[in-house]
């Protein structure tokens, strides 16, 4: 827990849970009172999106939020996509990638794990074993180790299940790009031009966003919609505050910075 | 490592990867002088087949290595799933299986896994840690946790790495039953009239064959076939011996234990 009373100057939102839940047959359903809340960030305070997604690109995330009756800026939208392709420039890495595409993955000598969904088969799970098994120092860069996150229909394993079946079986390493990685906060706290004791954190995983958010020195806010357990109450992340929704945190914390 | 010196009255082997190498294409392929060796073994000797294999009945695995040219008696193979039955039914447990067939799965609240194959879809997990998802202690009863088992055309992940992405997106308890497990050699070698120390575990696994048995008293013999690695030299487990392959390993021991 952070215990800053720093007027609140910026507002992270994760998106899945928060803003919307996610829905197999639609684009989502938008969380009760969420647009207005958005709506509200943008004309009183600062606000950057920061999610874990990788499967489809910012466009295609932008306008599926603009169609749910979001209004925002493209540009303020951070995904972990971009922070990988940069960690494997870096590290000389050639990627075998599970789950998501656009990038150059000759001769593989690393495994990049993007979001979990039906493209995990036994199949592409073993190719992915098979890069690694043969590597000498094997690699798995995972854009973020969620546990699971929660559909209309019910709750469903997210990438840090896959990535651990994957580093069990190879004995691998695993770098972890997206939350709740620090530099994946600190990028969109930058953009803010604040500092992360004026930040708070709004999301609806209890590590990824909340104890995540911590590490890095902001302030981090658990709603209960999305994936929200009520045993988390017990759980050793404990939230600076804990909402109903992104709605009541917003009111909460934008009447708490004006005072 | 174990350090017995007794005469080697009893072997237990692996099958998979000592007797015949698997091939998603025809039943398998016998490693030379497997059969000449497990006849030996039948003359000489006393001798159980051990296997972590679930996904067939005993019969069925009985049939196919008759088939491949071994002459052994049904009786002499023991596989975990009668154990994880025993298992189950102790502790009051209603299954939820991925992977086998033939238990009782009404109103689920555990899950039971076998063998990793391409019946490991997203779905199929997720169908399973959705049952897990929702008990208040979840638990995941393995048939071994192998990090992966060679096939003619490559490895292939085992069970256990799938056993791990459970465990971890619902932080659930794991028991394991069959190899490693001390319990399950035990079985084979009371089966043989037999004490630990008078018996060696052939296999080809450094973990859940020659590990596992080195755990229960039981010297452990590394083939350098099937799954084996160069690499293993330096492993945390030392094999009591390490011989080319099966005919070798049951050469090298009769001799020994004759003298």
């Amino acid at each position: 827990m952070n215990t800053s009373n720093k007027p609140v100057k910026g507002f992270l939102l994760d998106i899945t849970g928060v803003l919307y839940n996610s829905d197999p047959n639609t684009i989502g359903r938008v969380i009760e009172g969420s647009v207005e809340a958005v709506n509200r960030l943008y004309a009183e305070s600062a606000v950057r999106f920061v999610t874990n997604e990788s499967s489809r690109s910012r466009k295609h995330l932008f306008e599926k939020l603009t169609k749910l009756g979001f209004t925002l800026k493209e540009e303020h939208i951070f995904m972990p996509v971009p922070e990988a392709k940069r960690y494997i420039k870096d590290h000389n890495l050639r990627p075998h990638i599970l789950e998501f595409e656009d990038l150059d993955t000759n001769n593989p000598n690393c495994v990049l794990m993007g979001d979990a969904e039906a493209g995990f088969t036994y199949e592409t799970m073993n190719a992915a074993f098979r890069v690694l098994h043969e590597t000498s120092d094997p690699l798995i860069v995972t854009l973020g180790c969620g546990k699971f996150y929660q559909r209309i229909d019910g709750p469903c394993m997210d990438v840090g299940g896959f990535a651990c079946a994957l580093q069990y079986a190879c004995d691998a390493r695993v770098i972890t790009v997206g939350k709740p990685d620090k530099q994946f906060f600190m990028t969109a706290v930058d953009d803010m031009g604040l500092m992360t004791d004026e930040v708070v954190m709004i999301g609806d995983d209890i590590v990824s966003d909340v104890g995540g958010a911590q590490k890095a020195g902001i302030r981090g806010v658990q709603v209960r919609t999305g994936k929200w357990r009520q045993s988390w109450i017990n759980h050793s992340v404990k939230p600076d505050l804990i909402a109903d929704d992104l709605q009541s945190a917003v009111n909460m914390l934008l009447k708490k910075s004006v005072n």
